[in-house]
Order: C-alpha cells, then sequence, then structure tokens
C-alpha cells in the first residue's frame, strides 16, 4: 500500500509525518523554519528534509502517493502557489507546488493551515470520520474549516472565515476594519481585550482586576485558570465568551447543521470548562432540531491535526479529478 | 435523450413539469391538492394525472430518468417518505416513493420544498450553474437552501434553516422557541411585526403609522410600497429589515463564500430596492475578501425554481449512488 506525506507549515517550525493510506502516522518529524532570505530557504530545506528521511527509511517517490500541505497566506490550489504569508516572510508569490514536486518528484496539493487541520479532526479526530464537521480554532486570531458532504467546502476562496462572524455588530473594531467580529472577543488576544475592557467597569473583589491594574501580564490562559477558582469577574469574562462563541456555534449549525462543531487551538486547552460553557449557549440559540443532532466537541488530535489533515488532501484532489 | 418530470407539492396546488436532462421545460401543468380525507386522496391524485399526461404525450415511464419531488414536512430522503405536513393534513407517515414508483414505474427521489427551490436557482436561475449558491426565501417564514461544492447540503438532517439564524439576541420569541432568529423580522409576518413595533415608538408624521393606528390590513408589501414614497416610518422599518437581513447574509458568506446568495419568495417582490438595502448592509458585515467575491441577487425563476429544482434530484441523486 502506498503512503502519504503531510507538512504542517508554520512560522517556527515545519512539521512533517508519513502516513499510511488510512491517515495512520507511521514516521514523524520537524525542522525550524528558515525564514531569513525572504523565506527562499523554506522551501529548499523542505525538499533536503523529505529526500533525507526517505533515504534513511529506505524508501522512494514511487512508495507515495502525494505530499500534501498545510500552509498560512493566501493559497492558490490549483496553481499550487502561495502569497502573503507575512510569518513565513512571503511577501511574493512562491511557487511551492512547482518547487516540491520538482525536488522529490512527489504529487503535490496544498491548501491554507486552517483547512487542513479541519480535515485532520474530521478525518482522524473528533469528526470521526464525519461527512458534515466545522473546525474552529481559537489561537492568536480565530480560524475555521468547514467539510459538508465529505467534500472542504472553498466558496470562491475565502469559506471558513469564522473568525469573521459579526457576533455583535456593535461590538470592537477587527483587524478586518469590521465591528464585532468573533475574532475580537473568542481569540486568546480577544479574551484578555474582554478582560481588560470588563475590568474597568467591574467594582469587586477580584484577583484578575488587581493583575490587570497592576500591569501584570495577562493572558486568556490566566483568565480561564482564575474562573476556575471562581474570581468574579474572571467568571463574568468567561460566561461572555461562552456567549459569542455559542451563539456563532449555533449560526453556524442553523446553516450546516453538520454532526460536530470541532474546537481547536491553543484556548481550548481549557477543556471541559469551555465545552460546558459554550454548550450552554449553543442550546440556548439553535434551532431544536439542530440542537439535538449537532454536537460541540474538543479537538482531539492536537499538533497532529496539520500533519494529518494535510496528507488527506492527497486523497480529496484525487478523488476530485 | 431522456425527460426529467418534476413536482412541487404545495398545500393548494401540486405543480408538474417535464424537463429535458439540461432542465429545459418542456410541458408544465398543475392540479389542485386534495387534502380531503387526511390527504391521503393527494398521492392518488398525483399518479393519476402523471399517467394521464404521459398518455396525451405519447410517453412511456421509459422515456424517463426519474421524477424528483419538493415536499413540505419533514422529508426521509432515504426511504422517500413524509411526515408533519400539516398544510397537506398529513400528519402520519407517508410512503410517497413507495407509491408514486408503483403507480408510474420511474425512479422516485424527493427533498424538503425549500432545497429543491435552491436547487432551482442554483441550476438555472440566479444562481447560474454555481455550484456554491445558498437560496434564501422569504415568505410567510424563512427558509433556505445550500449548495457547496456542488452538493446540497443536508447535515444531519436540517441544514438550511436560515430563518432561525439568530441576528439578535434580546429579538422577538420566535415559534422554534428561541427569540431573534431572521424570521422573526424578515418574514413577510416579520416585516409587519417591526412595523407595529416601531409605530409605537414612532412619533412623526407617517401614512404606514396612520393605517396601523387606524385598524387597517397591513402587509410587508404595503410596508416597501409606502418606503418607496419615502414615508418615514415605513423607511425605518425597511431600513431595520434590510440590517438584519444583510447581517445575516454576510454570517453565511463569511461561512460559505459562495458565488451568490440568492434571494427569492413573495417578500423578495421588492426587487431592486430591496437589493440595494441587503447589499449595503452585507458591505458593511462581510470580511473583505468575502464582499468582493459573494455576491446578493434576487431570484429568477419565480414559480418555476420548485419544479426545476425538484427534477434535478434526480441527477443529484444518481450522481451519488
Amino acid at each position: 500500500m502506498r503512503k502519504l506525506i503531510g507538512i504542517d507549515l508554520g512560522g517556527t517550525t515545519v512539521k512533517f509525518a508519513i502516513l499510511t493510506e488510512k491517515g495512520e502516522i507511521q514516521q514523524k518529524w520537524s525542522i525550524e523554519t528558515d525564514i531569513r532570505n525572504e523565506g527562499n530557504n523554506i522551501i529548499p530545506s523542505i525538499v533536503e528534509s523529505i529526500n533525507h528521511r526517505l533515504n534513511i527509511y529506505g524508501l522512494s517517490a514511487n512508495d507515495f502517493l502525494g505530499i500534501g500541505m498545510g500552509s498560512p497566506g493566501t493559497v492558490d490550489r490549483e496553481n499550487g502557489t502561495v502569497i502573503g504569508a507575512y510569518n513565513l516572510n512571503w511577501s511574493t508569490l512562491k511557487p511551492v507546488k512547482e518547487l516540491i514536486e520538482a525536488g522529490t518528484g512527489i504529487p503535490f496539493y496544498i491548501d491554507n493551515d486552517a483547512n487542513a487541520a479541519a480535515l485532520g479532526e474530521s478525518w482522524k479526530g473528533a469528526g470521526e470520520g464525519g461527512a458534515d464537521v466545522v473546525f474552529i480554532t481559537l489561537g492568536t486570531g480565530v480560524g475555521g474549516g468547514v467539510i459538508a458532504e465529505g467534500n472542504l467546502i472553498h466558496g470562491r476562496g475565502s469559506a471558513g472565515e469564522i473568525g469573521h462572524i459579526i457576533v455583535d455588530p456593535n461590538g470592537y473594531r477587527c483587524t478586518c476594519g469590521n465591528h464585532g467580529c468573533l475574532e475580537t472577543v473568542a481569540s486568546a488576544t480577544g479574551i484578555v481585550r474582554l478582560a481588560r475592557d470588563l475590568s474597568e467597569k467591574f467594582a469587586g473583589e477580584s484577583e484578575l482586576k488587581w493583575f490587570i491594574d497592576d500591569g501584570q501580564e495577562v493572558t486568556s490562559k490566566t483568565v480561564f485558570e482564575l474562573a476556575k477558582q471562581e474570581d468574579r469577574l474572571a467568571a463574568i469574562v468567561v460566561d461572555k465568551f461562552y456567549f459569542y462563541l455559542g451563539l456563532a456555534c449555533a449560526n453556524i449549525a442553523n446553516i450546516l447543521n453538520p454532526e460536530a462543531i470541532v474546537i481547536g487551538g491553543g484556548v481550548s486547552a481549557a477543556g471541559e470548562m469551555l465545552l460546558k460553557g459554550v454548550e450552554e449557549n449553543f442550546h440556548k440559540f439553535a434551532f431544536p432540531q439542530v440542537k439535538t443532532s449537532t454536537e460541540i466537541k474538543l479537538a482531539q488530535l492536537g499538533n497532529d491535526a496539520g500533519v494529518i489533515g494535510a496528507a488527506s488532501l492527497v486523497s480529496h484532489a484525487r478523488k476530485r479529478y
């Protein structure tokens, strides 16, 4: 049986995996992302690393159905190019597919990193092979991916902009220029923004308020930890976060009624507490038949979602042509 | 080339069409929906009407690839049954597929009526054959259908509940039990509700207010007509409607980024004025790359959307198996 290679290209590391066609990881490794020289070292270092590993494992190009990659920036799937991936120093168009196919002799497929992670979770993680799964990743920003009737949905190219669902038309200004996007209140930085803002109006006893007023560094992790300890301000902040995320999940589910909405990314480390809070609001806002058929779940694959989903791009693309 | 039959089953009429495989209507007719006898006459009358027409046109079962039907109620596509279609007096399970296949000898496919209309508009109407189209129908209620990557999206069975997207968590109570669903402000009845409510707080000169205070019958059509004549209260009412519908369209597009969101149903008769109002708000709320790539359009097929889309269920189903 032929194998797959999955690559998760990030701003600090490039993660690789060799997988079976069924998505079982057989080998895993990573290299540092070399963003010097306008990021022009990145692709050569990826090619070199793959060829080096295949050599070690006694494998050749013929053993592989393809290589799949999840990349930041704006991805052109047809042409296999990437532009505007600023954390890689890629501001000009990079012919990624051309270079990797020439360097390895293996067919190459690419999509954006949030879509790759969504495919990973829907294939081998919390989505459990479901044909309809929506993935939301809560990190520095809020990203997402939509799988419907077994297909990754791209629309005109920007489907899955879940971080920019408007949850409060009078809300905070977003980096995208709009107001009240989910990202402004549900990303790691959004939660801190909520905490600082609500702290201004909060008069009671609170360690969180004391930290903020004292100028200490406050992260979303601090907020969740203090909420768990029943800090009164922190509880108000996370309730607000649950409200907005639950509302967004309900509206997604009213449109798509997927088997699962899977929540991943750094913020989801808050775990069962977060899940319960989001579920409560989801149940308040979702349509009756929807709330009983769509499940909210925590992501299960952690860092592996990217490489597993990237590898699955190979079979998704082969199915299509 | 073999033909298709499309059926649009409604509470007052059953519409039929014979179409080419490419979706051109060759014959069209309709019968009254006979809802007496717990609706048990409906399917026999459909079978009789089809057989009668095929006889007239000198056609036989072999000339057809299949029959597709859009139905109200809860549709089980696999088993071809319908339950809970109260405007047909169908409260118990009706084995529609079994009866029609036995009566005509032609393979039968069924989906709900909003999905059928969505398929019709995406195939031959405003969606122009697009692989990614969302259809919103503004009638007594608000319904919808989602086509993504060429597939009608069902999710766990309730995808497309666009009328129950929450546009105002503190809004009016909806028949579904939630608060602030799009349907409460964007259906024909929702617009009248908005008018009555805003009239209470409106102090200026307005014919609409006078009608309402005088106890005259006010419909959504009255509101749009008066807004066109620059009635001040009517203008406030339609602006509120544009705001909510534009917000919902933006959130749909941020998730799916379809080529088009197509607005149909009775309320869409307000035409270009409505389109412009919704577009303005859509552009305010959609993500930058989304607002330039997803178009808001008016439905084009009117009453034919149902039969055309129903007929296309045949090829959608055949593609799948």
